[in-house]
């Protein structure tokens, strides 16, 4: 799709290890890590090294293989039980996301179908279904781009939110992935990135995989998305999903459902990409949906003292905006409450 | 109105320099600053060691009186020559505070109505004028926040924006003003801070101040409102105003705007505080008001290694949110591109 595809997960070729891009470092520093023992994969999903609901669905099927591996019991029933374990280990790492529990579940399934089978024949099944699925998840993102292709037209400007990218997924990208196909193919468009408090994906992650992939973009912070759709810079929001109810109520990055608000106010359509693997068939709308909540410390320290997105990234920092008469409430000002129309009610002060 | 008020800025004694807190150290560290230059003066506007509107407007007027002191000329003419040139430059440093350029020309009134008197002579009135805008912010905060006072109820549950507390005045505050009045008249309340980025007035500034008086708070990053709101914690939005224009459009710290759409949507009033000072006659609607545009090193760059918030300061970190389906345009799989009623369209996926 693109020649600077960025690899973020893969199994090691022995098996013995998942290699990872820590998204944590990006975008001052490129480092892949290698992750063999239980507590550092939880850790790695934990703090976000790996992140992106469909990204974590692969770590997560590859983690449990890797633990799995190293079980020294050849008994059935207790590798049964001691893959369970750890699969519900990996899954309490973060709660949101449903890809995580999903493709465990479809791990442990494996082990199930292979009842009474020894375990180096069971942990091949393993491997085979981890290697399956992301392969599947690849399969899913260029699928889904040619549909979200359909809904774009030369000179698109589209606002995404946090990172749904290449490095959220396989490869590709679910929500950025209809951009980079259109850019391959010589469309011209535009791309505003909110950036992402308190973890800043937005600024960190999707501005620097749009940068590689020369695709022309602009960061913005979060509360800028009124202004600049107000100003009819923005032709549609595009955002991924970490988890979808049945009445389509959708889960996603603190902040999304504020720019569904605002794009319904512009009048810009507001698109969720959502790989049918981030369907909760438990839930039966968002108000079951477990949202994970996560350290102060996040909001009150800023964590990356590094600069927090590329030299080369492209921002728009108005220092203020303008709230139209029609959305407030009354104006209060030392000489009383005053209510619209406000041309009238406060023209003795102008 | 609170024992621990902050003085944030007065003339020194003997009138030859403007002493300021540098708001830009704040909560790490309080320092004071004694400006005498005009491009110290204009710098403190600049980077934001002063803001607010009503308190860069009594700023400015000290800083002209300041300035003015200096000129060695005797001549009335070179000298209101001179104070013109100043209070342009002074004008220049920020362009959308309606306040900066109001309090500077009055202050340029005060010159032209001693047309032909002695340079000593309009010095004194000069100073008084300057002493008079500060009391007159000080009355007008007062006066603002018993209005303000009368929209709360006991158990009221505020979300403010950026910082309209006694540091962007010269004390009490505009939209913080009431809720340090009721705290001190024994009602129970809660604040909600959105930090306020770029650069986080609401985390280092209005989270301070309310520790300080001690009023619960809540500090949020500014795309959790949404959420915050949805969840039904929010009576009421209280934010400041930098300019009014005729039809009641309100300029403010970029993402009000943002904030005053999700209140309307979630049916949450919407209250701007605007002293009349911050009325502009020269704008008839929003249009004209001119925005300023900073660097983009402010989004690129944190700047405050440093905590941001002080380490008692409350938040709340949901790290994902639900948006409601009626909300989504559409829902993009690799299977294709689905419309509401979702609990149909996407049935067979469950």
């Amino acid at each position: 799709m693109n020649n600077e595809m960025i690899e973020n997960v893969r199994l090691r070729s022995d098996g013995a290890a998942v290699e990872i891009l820590d998204q944590t470092l990006l975008p001052s520093e490129t480092k892949y890590l290698m992750l063999e023992k239980p507590d550092e994969l939880y850790d790695a999903i934990k703090k976000l090294r790996i992140r992106g609901a469909p990204a974590i669905g692969i770590f997560a099927a590859y983690a449990l293989y890797v633990i799995s591996r190293s079980f020294i019991a050849d008994e059935y029933d207790t590798f049964k039980e001691n893959v369970g374990k750890q699969s519900a280990f990996l899954d309490s790492a973060r709660p949101t996301a449903i890809n995580l529990a999903k493709q465990l579940r479809r791990m442990e399934k494996i082990v199930d179908e292979h009842s009474g089978k020894s375990v180096p024949h069971i942990l091949d099944a393993m491997r085979e279904e981890a290697e399956i699925i992301q392969r599947e998840d690849v399969e899913m993102c260029l699928a889904m781009s040619e549909h979200g292709l359909t809904l774009m037209r030369d000179g698109f400007r589209i606002l995404t939110y946090c990172n749904a990218g290449p490095l959220a997924t396989s490869r590709y990208g679910t929500a950025l992935g209809p951009v980079l196909l259109a850019h391959e193919r010589g469309h011209r468009l535009h791309v505003f990135c909110c950036e992402t408090r308190p973890l800043l994906q937005g600024a960190r992650l999707t501005s620097y995989e749009l940068l590689r992939a020369g695709v022309e973009s602009t960061l913005i912070c979060d509360n800028m998305a009124s202004t600049v759709m107000k100003q009819g810079k923005i032709d549609a929001v595009f955002v991924g999903c970490d988890s979808l109810a049945r009445n389509g109520d959708a889960a996603n990055k603190i902040g999304t459902s504020g720019l569904a608000v605002l794009a319904k106010h512009y009048g810009i359509p507001f698109y969720v990409f959502c790989p049918t693997s981030t369907l909760d068939p438990d839930c039966e709308t968002g108000a079951q949906i477990v949202i994970e909540e996560r350290s102060p410390d996040e909001i009150k320290s800023l964590f990356f003292s590094e600069p927090v997105a590329a030299a080369e990234v492209k921002c728009y920092n108005p220092a203020f905006d303008v709230t139209d008469f029609s959305l407030i409430t009354a104006i209060i000002t030392e000489k009383g409450i005053f209510k619209a129309p406000y041309t009238e009610s406060l023209s003795r002060f102008f």
